[in-house]
């Protein structure tokens, strides 16, 4: 089997963080809403999301290196580096993120805001499922 | 910016589970334990895991139908077409599959053993992240 696939973005995310010096450093630390839009070719898998719903979304972190193996917590360098599957770095082989937001609104057929969500304006949404 | 990126297999996943027939329909309906095998240029990122660690593994369902957009939950037929980003289907245009995890052993530098795994063997595996 070959050892690659190809990724096909289903979005993009809507954000007032518009570089990496305006994240908070952790999610919980206060990250503000935002909008997902939702390419036109995969808007029928939207249509039972609605306000309330809690969510699990996966986003592409372009900004990555993706040749990144081992890092240090939080880019902290008074702690030891670490193996990289044993972090959340966003620099890894395959820059996937993962996202528990809340749908507040939605706002059409394709669009609809999250709250809480720490990722960069622009950053491709790659999948989402509910959150059990 | 292009919509669609190159995802790399870090490794591959090993399980008794050897078709379609062999799953339980939720993880928490009984899943076997597997073994974590991670391929040599990746092994890097693995040296801080060890046996209690609870991880999320992020999987490539590969035998799954990428063009699904509307799905019956647990391929009921007695319930209601729903958009398939409210359900957790295999088959969706990326199918990601995320599963939580318990390491057992740590069997070598690249090879590790997890409880409660429902994946087919052969699942490639594509990023693993600490549970907080």
């Amino acid at each position: 089997m070959s050892k690659n696939k190809e990724l096909r973005f289903i979005g993009t995310i809507h954000s007032t963080l518009k570089s990496i010096e305006d994240c908070p450093r952790q999610e919980k630390e206060g990250a503000p809403a935002a909008t997902i839009e939702v390419f036109d070719e995969f808007v029928e898998g939207l249509r039972d999301i609605k306000p309330g719903d809690e969510l699990y979304l996966f986003t592409w972190l372009h900004k990555a290196d993706r040749k990144v193996l081992e890092t240090r917590p939080r880019n902290d360098h008074r702690l030891p580096l670490r193996g990289v599957f044993s972090t959340r770095s966003p620099d890894r082989p395959n820059p996937i993120g993962i996202h528990h937001v809340k749908v507040i609104e939605v706002l059409n057929g394709k669009q609809f805001s999250v709250s809480n969500l720490e990722v960069l304006d622009g950053t491709p949404l790659i999948d989402i499922k509910p959150f059990l």
